[in-house]
């Protein structure tokens, strides 16, 4: 062994004639794993569990320690209301009934007969970045704060498809769905809004669905919030009116300054973050590449504007890769930071598909006021020091 | 909890009045985790080391487990020539060096200080699918065939920047990389036909590598075997030569039939591979959903033809999303196979954007003969008899 690499130094080719060899290529390396696994300093999610219910809470995405458009499985953020169940995929079905022709009883195999599609998409809680509606910035890494999303390649069997063999009846208006977990989670979705590309997904990049994404199956309504991509699927119901289920009603609704409250909010709006750099990093001295998501519930992003002045000024960020519908964008931007640096304030601004354009903060704060708990896709700042430390700052204060 | 769903069925919506409250729903679930794992029953790799060497072998992707175009970074195929080494990221470094102006040193916080981009790509061993080249098919699922193939979205350094900082001598036509790992990888690529989007990558869809995956930066050289990929990149030599290495000589060439012995064949071929049906299983009657992958190291698949009859009619699969240059693209087809089956023989043959069409078998016998290893790229077959059996075959026997 080793015999190639003494090769390599040629002469003339400016190595040096006598070259150490790496420690690393004295000693054979580890073994093999039927299922690798990550660094064990790698990346982790930040658990935020209610007391005395370890099921019930979230489980947060290190954005900031992750690149690219997707997100591992075992990084993916999770929302659960009372844990994971156990299902056994062999005992699972999947009841689709109500105003339907054919009643049904669908299980694992008929569906894996089905034709699937796979798609890449996002998945974004209601409540993420509900830290952003405090007065004051908190100050934590963007995952911390924003890393309730996530993006997959999901691959399934067409929503559509299943509805058409069960032979929807012309007076359903609604489609009511429950998870089999122990929330009873229930969501009621106006049938003629379900996004094109709706699937009940099975895989997940690329493998079966994990226990704690929905195993075996779950909803994947591309651009709607999390919680109505109900994992553990066990019934769709046709009728005529929502069930007004706690998830339609307690949770997920909008009160809006004006005294109204806005249910049924299910489409995501247009959101960036800058993921790098993040809150608690010092920079050093000059350039700086700056690198960022953004996503939106109403179809691709076209374009992320940069501010490094708090927003006076704005410039387009690259954007990385083709647009996608409903997925993740990485953005990316050259800062060209001085060697003698002023205080900064950067900021990212997206605009999608649908001509949305992210709002700022106090733009979001007058229209929404209120009791605010659910959407919030304001423009997110970090402030830079001189000294180069980053800080979480509210752009329009 | 449970209120809402006890809402959810509505009068006259067809659901029993009585309902069953599925079991899960009366018992909290399982608890969060920091980073998630798969289901205990999910697919795994099998690993096949040398006698004494644990570290030096495979780990073949159960392909025919999995669905979509990225394979989980637990899954990814693994060959590993003396073991995974495990590198301290502080201590790491990365020489560029030989025929170039400035002689270089850079470390891992160097590097993450430069643009990056990211870009899905699949990594394919030059020796998959080797047992295909025995004159008897060889009976076993398509993931412990053709399982050495993974595709991931891969983020990291542009190669072309890193040379552009050290400054190649005009008098350089080489490049040589060298590997960390104790089997002192290296491999010579000729300058001119590095391919466009070539980096150095230090992240794997999403989370940085893995210490099987070349943590801390490994070569993704889109297109090209797997054995160039190198995994812990510890040097780069500019030179005016190959570095004839035993993995430039000994290993990863062609003989071809005339006798005439092929290096340096680093560019893969066209290929596509039926993963679903696979060999072991039994189909139901009826109709039957087929799945595949296609992959180029030339381009974007363009077209994939399928056959039920041996090869005699081919008609067009779908193609799952856009076509993407030198990443797995999933190809889908309906066959309408029959209540009353006869013996089918099935088939994919792909197509890619330099018109290259994948091979026949004795096609490709015909060519290469001698003592083929390395870089089988024919279309694979299945049979399946009457009673729904599914068997590897061999197109033209």
């Amino acid at each position: 062994m080793g015999g190639g690499a003494l090769a390599a130094p040629q002469p003339g080719d400016g190595a040096s004639g006598q070259r150490t060899m790496p420690p690393s290529w004295r000693t054979p390396g580890g073994e093999f794993s039927n299922y690798g696994q990550p660094s064990p300093d790698g990346p982790i999610r930040w658990v935020s569990t209610e007391p005395g219910a370890p099921g019930t809470g979230v489980a947060w995405t290190p954005l900031h320690e992750l690149e690219g458009t997707l997100v591992p499985n075992g990084l993916h953020f999770e929302r659960h209301h009372a844990g994971i169940p156990a299902l056994d995929s062999q005992a699972w079905h999947l009841v689709v009934e109500g105003r339907v022709t054919r009643p049904s009883t669908l299980d694992l195999a008929t569906l894996l007969r089905m034709p699937r599609h796979s798609r890449q998409a996002f998945i974004e809680c209601a409540g993420n970045s509900s830290a952003l509606w405090r007065p004051e910035p908190v100050q934590a890494p963007v995952g911390w704060l924003h890393g309730l999303v996530s993006c997959s390649e999901w691959t399934g069997v067409s929503l559509r498809q299943v509805l058409d063999r069960v032979g929807v009846a012309a007076s359903a208006r609604w489609l009511i769905a429950e998870g089999l977990d122990a929330a009873g989670m229930t969501v009621s979705l106006p049938l003629d809004s379900l996004p094109a590309h709706s699937m009940i997904a099975l895989y997940q990049n690329g493998e079966p669905l994990r226990a704690a994404h929905g195993f075996p199956a779950r909803l994947m309504l591309p651009g709607l919030e999390g919680v109505v991509q109900v994992k553990w699927l066990g019934r769709l119901t046709l009728s005529d009116r929502p069930a007004m289920s706690r998830f339609d009603t307690v949770a997920y609704t909008d009160l809006q300054a004006d005294g109204v409250s806005h249910r049924f909010t299910r489409t995501l709006g247009v959101k960036s973050l800058i993921t790098s750099p993040f809150v608690g990093q010092r920079l050093p001295c000059g350039a700086q590449e700056l690198s960022g998501l953004a996503w939106s519930g109403a179809g691709a992003i076209t374009r992320v504007d940069i501010t490094v002045d708090g927003g006076r000024r704005w410039w387009p960020a690259r954007l990385d890769g083709a647009a996608r519908d409903r997925a993740f964008t990485r953005f990316r931007a050259t800062w060209p930071r001085g060697v003698a640096s002023e205080p900064a304030v950067i900021a990212s601004r997206a605009v999608d598909s649908a001509g949305r354009v992210q709002p700022r903060r106090r733009e979001m704060l007058r229209r929404r006021g209120g009791d605010p708990r659910y959407h919030y896709n304001a423009v997110t700042a970090l402030s830079v020091s001189a000294d180069g430390g980053v800080a979480h700052g509210y752009l329009d204060e």
